[in-house]
């Protein structure tokens, strides 16, 4: 193949309503509205509902939607019993990907209408909360919490993981990380949950597939590999060294530098100064380690390469989860359990648009490269004139 | 969005040398070889061998290729006891996902290199048919039935879900199936198992996710939906009626048509004679409903809008394994069981490829169509102040 269409960059495959990068600027939207203002002023569960559907809810539409994510929160006592039954120190990502696709074992009786569609987005918005905090209990041996009905989404997953309601500012700052990252356009896994439902497949394997996808290290997986870094340099003092060794070994800078963006990442710039906030009260050392990463990466980029590259959404959140005490190998499934609203999303959008062009089954083409022994094929020997 | 790069169709996203499509001439090849002279002189388990490694296996190589596929046959107690767990009437599909993803937490030690990939592609291919077996025989309140070593893989598969040695007549026809179904280039779920490989997801993760798109009933979804409409038509007086009913009301013919091929599939080509072969047999009337749908449709496209139309994969496999005594919502993961080889290698190409332009993430873009309040975004209005 000549190279124009690698990874897919640049080649648009569908229209979308659901959010916008103005990669230039540095400003993403979701349905119009930019994400700094939702960060201060909204909360997940509104730009759940937002990215769901057209616009904001009302106070109405909020309230109904609140009660339904609610509901949503609990999960089956046969699938608490069979994530019982996994080897404990499987990857929670693993285990998450298959037990989104069993809620199709339990939930799915009706798939083809709209309808539908949206009480299955409601139910894997309140549930993949739910199975990442039971996993978290009980690989650890400890009992199940039962959701709070009386609190809201972010603090709600805190709770059933920790047993402990957060303080508000840790709700606010976890909140807004839900916010931040739960849609982002057409990324890896997003297509891939686009790519599912455009056979027809309902919304819990598309959801179930784009959790696969989101697990590598070059898509969601790059938090985990992030908080690995900064625990390896260790300290503020040792940054300048391991980045430049990691460069001279040809090496990648985890959380640094975006397909889309030319400038900073807007989600960077708000998750960077909770990061500095939540540094200031508990005193520990991982803000300042990862702000001198991002100034070694970007100096040696420059000096090096010439090019100006910027932190991603994955810089900071890696230290922002490890200063709420969230285990590092969470980071990820917290990734899905805020970015299943826009998937969700997708997959409706995917199934349901009204505007021509229509989506269609993704099928691209390869360029074959392979043998080619004439019209006919190569010959087939017999095993024992094989050698 | 302009519409020229629709469904990705005729983009080429990568090369390959795993199988190649001559569509004109309805000629089907893997790594070089004709499908028609594989589905008569090979099996499946040389089939699977050639599309993982780049040519047909010595006698050395089948016999360790054997033997490690024999070994993987097993799944671990603890899945087997999950899946009795599960609702028994959930779709066969929705669980194959499920423990796909599951084989994880029981399997994935190391991830990273070549040879854990072919390890990892051994134990799927293994372990598909044990899984759907195991559950058909669960959900029908039956006991497992341990795999046996002394039959092959298609034998083996049908044994282990019946309890019964097939006869060898059943078993090359089965066989011939497998071999059928191993690949075809990129198709969906091929392709979704490339995208998730793409970000560094392992090979069990891409897999599930496979299995996720090809339920979908514009993807593997269709022989099953073929199956429906047979017995919907009930008899091969009502064929005509029923096809004219059907186009009238704008329907699509399961089974007809591709996006590939301009003649016919050579696939069902040779499905549609083991079809006849078997009717013949056991006397039962679906393949000659099969084969009235067959001219029914193309002589309906043909007079009303002047196009021609064939079978396609979908059309004579749905009577074969209804003949053969398969429970219908099980021919779509018999589809899983076959086209698992065909992701396994493909997977290993897309993280392994050696010649440049090597892989990269899958990340296409979207034409945004929604909103657009200025560059800075739509207000923010306080809750207590929308309508």
């Amino acid at each position: 193949m000549d190279t124009k269409n690698q990874g897919l960059r640049g080649v648009v495959v569908a229209d979308t309503k659901i959010s916008n990068i103005d990669g230039a600027r540095g400003r993403l939207f979701y349905r119009g509205y930019d994400i700094a203002d939702l960060a201060e002023k909204s909360n997940f569960e509104e730009v759940a509902y937002l990215l769901l559907h057209d616009d904001l809810p009302t106070s109405e539409d909020l309230s109904q939607f609140r009660s339904a994510l609610i509901e949503a929160r609990r999960i089956p006592k046969q699938m608490q019993i069979n994530m019982g039954n996994w080897r404990k120190d499987a990857d929670p990502m693993d285990m998450l990907q298959a037990f989104v696709a069993a809620l199709a074992g339990y939930y799915d009786e009706e798939f083809s209408s709209k309808e539908a569609s949206y009480d299955r987005a409601t139910n894997l918005v309140g549930k993949v909360p739910t199975i990442v905090a039971s996993w978290q209990r009980l690989r650890n041996g400890l009992d199940l919490i039962d959701m709070d009905p009386d609190v809201g989404h972010a603090a709600n997953f805190l709770y059933m993981m920790t047993g402990e309601r957060p303080d508000a500012e840790t709700e606010k700052i976890f909140d807004t990380c839900l916010i931040l990252h739960a849609d982002h356009t057409f990324n890896a896994s997003t297509f891939t949950a686009r790519q599912v439902a455009s056979t027809r497949a309902h919304m819990y394997s598309a959801a179930s597939a784009a959790i696969g996808s989101l697990s590598g290290e070059l898509h969601g997986g790059a938090n985990y590999e992030v908080m690995r870094m900064l625990l390896d340099i260790g300290s503020a003092d040792g940054v300048d060294e391991w980045i430049g060794a990691r460069m001279d070994a040809g090496g990648r800078i985890m959380g640094m530098g975006h397909a889309v963006y030319r400038t900073y990442d807007p989600r960077a710039r708000i998750l960077k100064e909770m990061s500095r906030r939540l540094a200031e009260k508990t005193g520990e050392p991982w803000f300042e380690i990862t702000e001198r990463v991002e100034r070694a990466a970007i100096r040696e980029m420059r000096e090096r390469k010439g090019i100006d590259i910027y932190p991603n959404v994955d810089l900071y959140s890696a230290s922002l989860y490890y200063m709420l005490g969230i285990p590092m190998d969470l980071n990820t499934p917290i990734f899905a359990i805020s970015r299943v609203a826009g998937w969700a999303a997708h997959v409706i959008e995917e199934k349901f648009a009204e505007a021509a062009p229509k989506p269609a089954l993704y099928r691209p083409k390869a360029a074959y490269v392979g043998k080619d022994c004439g019209p006919d094929g190569c010959e087939y020997k017999p095993l024992n004139l094989r050698k």
